[in-house]
This record gives structure tokens, sequence and C-alpha cells, in this order.
């Protein structure tokens, strides 16, 4: 059977990695599908043929993505640039050439993704983002096909792997957060400014493009609290550990009685909880379900060839859907907000929280603090302290009863005035349910 | 947007949660499809109103699942009696009828998949089987689509809940296989026949059928080696903590250098894996690819609703299909003996292995064993005692470096011949690698 073309936009990591995989593993692939995958064109800022893997020689090589998009035989267009300028506009010329897409990107899909969506099935097109999320993990299958007779009810994901990697490492070996990220930089895990990882800035996109596949809600960055982890150290592992819990950046997204909570921040999650064996670079994902319960997805978050992977599965699903003439006809975005899964703010949120303070140590500090947990009716849990030789920066730790997030930044709004305090006290949610 | 109509026969478990989800989650699906699933027939073997959902009243009851298969508006028959005798033949009627079919069926399409299959494109109709093995885990749509475009080189799965609870509570609690078996029976965890649970056969058709998906090569049960978990015993769990491993029921399907080798048994497993963290009646999927790397899928492994899900979710898909004019075109299935991923023999395999005697104790045993070892050329690795109080039926743990499972073999089998031991020893591999 005669092969379906494809053309490449982008030989950076992703593209490479996508490359390599079409080239080594193309029996394979014919094998699955009963004809071949044959990439007809590519484009990079500087192609080159070593750039090329053998076999795929043949391919028009250009430094103009307009000649993939109008490639006659071109069939799906595999956008690997990614950000928001010019890959929207490549996407622009695809699908108002009828071309299928395969995209990789989580910033534009995240943003556009409704629209983007709507246009492709207004043009007959197919269109599939795997790769745009979680890299080498299939969960885009897995909530679009997979579990879709269920109704999920939360979604919690492990999604940056770099902010994953910065806190195993500060766990394992106790150094502090700007060590390890000085050397995670230096080994090329961390970029130059390391804001959009640390600060949970591109977790926060994913959980967009996860909650809004999940719930069937439209969700938009603005819906999602977001706390990055630059405020961590060696310390609240310690405390953690004594709580039989870890620590990690959990983007969450729960349906409660008052709405969807959606957020991306430190949290406290039990040592038992499979999530806490989520280490390194790995990505996870563990939905809840009315129906199916529990269910659970790991795998590399990143890298060129997990990504790959994810991009030439996607190849393949979308060559299958144009042999079969079958274009997409119901968007996974919503557009409008449909009421069931409505996003309302975190403050609402109940839980269990960790109050880690650094305090000048003096007589009636704790009766201070707890003074004011209980004007705002905060019942206290448990008070750590780990030996400390110094009456100056003395570190400890309360842990209150579940109460609302609201009555929990009130009171640490009031406690940042008081002059023993050497820092704002830091206060994480603890995940205890997971 | 019309209803797409399906046809359910079996109301048991999965029939009724099936159902269950139907009513239920009704709006969400439609959301999700842009037009309804209608329950247009429904068939058991003493089908009463009260077993339909509210919603659902309006379809056709019946003992006789030919009026499900011949009702004229029934588009997908979902066979959910299970077994390989009715089950063939609703299967073989809607095949002859030109409709679609959705499967929870395990064993037949172990035994019979490539077959069915076929046919069911050459009639150009869909077949779904998502719900045949791990219930509410989407391991078919993960290994057809999501990760389609890896080349998968091991899979690793805890497959059967009932052995994983089993080994679990023996954990926990220190207690003899019997004691938690008859206990399992009585909370109706296991059947009164406990065979196909516990001698690793129920787990041996599902891994049968991952890894005909995984690996794209024609599987028979006949091609998997099986041990139960019989043999496993209090004192196992104590030595393998010991060597800070654990034991499951462990199914894999490795690509090695003499081929494919694929086994049922029990195994030693690091502690710090995370299918190590796999408790209870939970079902776990751990996918090794060339280019993906490392991915883990967990939930539930049976049960009405997750397994319910699953079939909901493939009408769904087949719905879909239909309403795009999609059959299916290329089997998951391969027929023939593709050659590249060739099943051999598992005494092929080179692991370390876990070696447990039991003896009457005298002067001279661990030299008599030692030397038996050396004989075939196996090293030691460790030798392990636990405190005990008898010098009859004393346990101890040999370890020994990788080697042949033949020579295992070999070793275990002259070794039973020796007077001072209560019982051939208990050979387990070691995961160690995992």
């Amino acid at each position: 059977m005669e092969a379906v073309n494809v053309g490449i936009v982008g030989l950076g990591n992703v593209g490479s990695g996508t490359m390599a995989i079409l080239a080594e593993n193309a029996d394979q692939i014919a094998l699955k599908l009963g004809f071949r995958l044959n990439v007809a064109a590519v484009c990079s800022p500087s192609v080159h043929s070593r750039q090329i893997p053998a076999g795929l020689q043949r391919s028009l090589k250009t430094t103009d993505w307009r000649e993939v998009v109008d490639h006659p035989e071109v069939q799906i267009v595999a956008e690997l640039v990614g950000g928001t300028g010019v890959a929207g506009e490549i996407i622009d010329a695809a699908i108002s050439r009828g071309k299928s897409i395969v995209t990789a990107n989580k910033e534009l899909m995240a943003s556009c993704g409704p629209e983007i969506w709507d246009r492709a099935i207004r043009a007959k097109i197919n269109l599939a983002m795997e790769a745009s999320v979680c890299g080498g993990i299939p969960i885009h299958a897995v909530l679009r096909e997979g579990i879709s007779g269920d109704r999920v009810t939360a979604l919690y994901g492990i999604l940056n792997g770099t902010s994953n990697y910065i806190l195993t490492e500060m766990e394992k070996r106790g150094e502090p957060f700007a060590a390890v990220l000085a050397e995670a930089q230096m080994l090329g895990y961390a970029e130059t400014d390391p804001s959009a990882d640390v600060d949970g800035f591109d977790a926060r996109s994913k959980l967009v493009l996860l909650a809004a596949l999940a719930f069937g809600e439209k969700i938009t960055p603005s819906d999602i609290f977001v706390e990055g982890i630059r405020r961590i150290s060696p310390m609240d592992f310690q405390y953690a550990h004594q709580l039989r819990h870890t620590i990690r950046l959990i983007c969450a997204a729960r349906q409660t009685q008052e709405g969807l909570i959606l957020s991306v921040r430190p949290a406290l999650i039990p040592l038992s909880t499979i999530l806490a064996g989520v280490n390194g670079a790995y990505n996870a994902v563990w939905v809840k379900g009315m129906y199916g319960e529990d269910t659970f997805y790991y795998g590399r978050g990143a890298g060129s060839r997990p990504t790959g992977v994810a991009v030439v599965s996607d190849l393949m699903r979308v060559a299958r859907e144009i042999r079969n003439g079958s274009p997409e006809r119901v968007s996974p975005f919503a557009h409008e907000r449909l009421g069931e899964y409505k996003p309302v703010s975190v403050t609402l949120q109940k839980r269990a929280y960790y109050l880690r303070f650094r305090v000048d140590d003096r007589p009636g500090i704790l009766a201070k603090l707890a003074g004011i947990l209980a004007s705002k009716h905060i019942s206290l849990e448990a008070v750590l302290q780990e030996p400390c030789e110094t009456k100056h920066d003395l570190p400890f730790v309360i842990t209150v009863e579940p109460t609302s997030e609201q009555s929990v930044r009130d009171a640490v709004e009031e406690m940042s005035h008081l002059d023993f305090l050497r820092e704002a006290p830091l206060a994480l949610p603890m995940e205890t349910a997971l």
C-alpha cells in the first residue's frame, strides 16, 4: 500500500528524536500500520544532511517551513518548533492547506488549544498533541480514549522533571536549593533562566491541558494557583520525613463541593503513596475516577526520544485516520464554562497544613503563634523541632488540622509582621489522603 | 445527532458495571462523542427490570442473546459473558451480521484472538477488547496507540489481583499461604477453586495478550512458563526483605539475545522499584521501550465498575469509528512467527537466583549444596539464615550470581535427592535490574 507522507518542521531535541525513530523503527511502524510512513520534507534553520538519519536522505531539506507545508506530497505536518510565535503560523498555514497536524507544543495548545482544534475540525483535518504534555507518557491517549467512559474526580501530577530532579536531589543529599539548581544547570538539566521550571509555570501549562482533557472543562492558566519550589530547604525534608511524608511539586485538579480547585505548588505527600516513588526527571499522573477508581501513569517527562515516541505514535494515528478518511469531529477542549466543573479559588480548599518557621528564639513565641492560629479557628496538630545549635534562625514546624486555605493565608499574613520571624512562615498543604 | 445503539449480552459483574456507567454518565459521554450511546437491548439468563438502571428501562430485555445480536437497531454488541463457549458463538453471530463488537473476554482473545480479528477485518466491522486485560488500566489503548511508535524491549506486569492480594497480605501479616487464601475465599476475593489465580493461569492468558500487543508477535499460552505462588511462605518474605527485595507474581516478556523469554512466576523484585509499591488487588504494567524508555501503568485489575469503564470507553471508540465509517484494517495480532521476537525457552534466561532450603540440620549440609552448585559452575553470592529454634525443618537461603535457568534447574534436580532436605529447594529468579 502507498506510504503516507510526513513533513517535519524543527530538528531540535524533539525533532531529531522523531527522525531517528522514523528511520530506525520504519519496518515495525509499517507492520503495525499496514503501510509506510515516509518523510517527504524536513525543515530547520540550518538543515544539514548529517542531521538526517540514513534512510531519510531522500527527503526535501529546506530552511523555509513554508516549503514543507506547501510540499504537494506532505499530508501531515509535524510542528516541532515550539513556542507561540512561528509555530502558530505553521499550524495556521497547514490548516488552511487542509493538511493534518501533529504538534509537541504545550504553550500554544495551553493558550489557543480550543481555537486551533475548532479550526482543524472545520477544515476536516486531523490534529494530535500527545507530545505536548508528559513526553513519553501517553496521557492524552489515556484521557481521550483509554478511560473516556469514566468521570474524573481528581488528577494529581508531577509534571516538571527539572523541579522533581532538584527536589529529589535536595532530599537525597541534604543540599540547599541554590546549590542543586546550579549543579542541574551545569549538567544541562535546568535552563540558564530556570524560572519556567522552578516557579511552576511550565507545570501550569501542562496542567491546563491535562485538566481540560480530564474534566472536559474550559481551563485557562489564570484558573491555576502557582507557587514554585524556591523556598523549600533541606530542613523541610527532615521535618516532612518525621511526618512520614516527602515534598514534591504537585499539580492538582480536584472536583470539590465548592467547584474545581486547581493548583501547582509544593506539597507534602505521604511516603507510602506511589507518587512519592517518582524520582529524578520522571513525570507521573494519578487519575481518580468515579467509576474506574485510581489509575496511575509514569514515564519520562521529556527527552528527545521519549517525546519522539509520542510524536511518532501521533503520526501513526493520524496516518490511520487519513487512510480511513476520518477527520477530527469533536474537540477535546470545551469553549464555554460547562458549570459542573467550574474552577474556583484555591483559597476554598480544606487541607491539613505544614507551617515552617525560622525565628530568633525568645520566650513566648509558640504562645504568640498559637494565639494567631486560634484566632482564625485553626486547630494545632503537632509541633516539631529538630535539634539546633543556634538561638538565632531557629527552625521549627507546626502542623494544623484540616482548615481552609483562606484561614491559613490570613494567619500567615498576620504572623509575617511578628518581629521574631526571620522570614514569612512557609505554608504547604499536606495531601495526606493521596 | 442520532444515537449509536448498543446491545449488552451478560449482566454479571462487568455487565452491571457497564450498564451503571452508561446510565449515570450518559450526558458526559454524549458531550465527549457529540452524540449519545443508547442501550437498545440487554440479555442475561434471568433478566429483570431491577437489574436495569433508571434511564435504560426502554431497552429490550431478553434471555436469548440472539435477540440482541439480531436486533435491527443494535450496531455494537458488547459480549460480557466470558469463557470460550457461548461467547464465541455470540461473537461469530455478530460478525456474520456485520455488527461491531466490544468484548471483555481474555480467555477467548488469548486463544482465538488472531482469528477473530481477521474475521472482523474481513467483515469490515470494529472490534475492541480493552476490558479483556487489566480491568481499569487502559493498557490496550496505550500499547496499540499511545506508544505505538516505540519498540518494546521488555514488559513486566502484576496481572493477577488475587495473587497479589494474597502475597501482600502474607508479607504484611506473616501468615501462611493457606490461611490467607482461605480468608480471601471467605471475603470473595478468591474463587472456591483458586487454581486459575494462584497457579498463574489467569495471569498467563493476560500475558499472552499483552505480549502479542507489545511485540507484534504471535504468542500462545504454551510459549509462557508458569509457576504459581503456593510454595511461597512468610519466611520467604523475611529473607527477601533482608536482601532489600520483596516477592510478587511477576509476568515478564523480555527480548534477549536468545529471543523472547516469557514467564509468569513468583520472583524477587527490589523494594525500591515502583512495582514493589503495587499492593492488594491492584494490577500494574511496566513497559521498557527502546526509544521511550520506562513507562508504567497502574490501576484496578478487575471489579465491576473499573472494568465497566474499559467497556464503555471501547463502546465510545467503536461508536466514533462507526460514525466515521472506519472499520478495523490491521489486526494487532500477528499470525506468523515474525522471527525478530521469537519466543524461546525460559531455561535460556540468565538471572541471579534465590534458593530456599528446609533441612534437617546436620554437619556438612552447606558443603554438599555448595558442591552441587560448583559442579554446575554456579557462583554462590550469599548465605542467609534467620534465627530458628529447631534443628528439624531449619530454613536457610543461598543466593547465587547470575547464571542460566537451566543450570539452576539442574542443580535443584540433583539437590532434590538429598535426604536431609524436607522438600525440594524453592528457586526464584531475582529481578534485580528492574
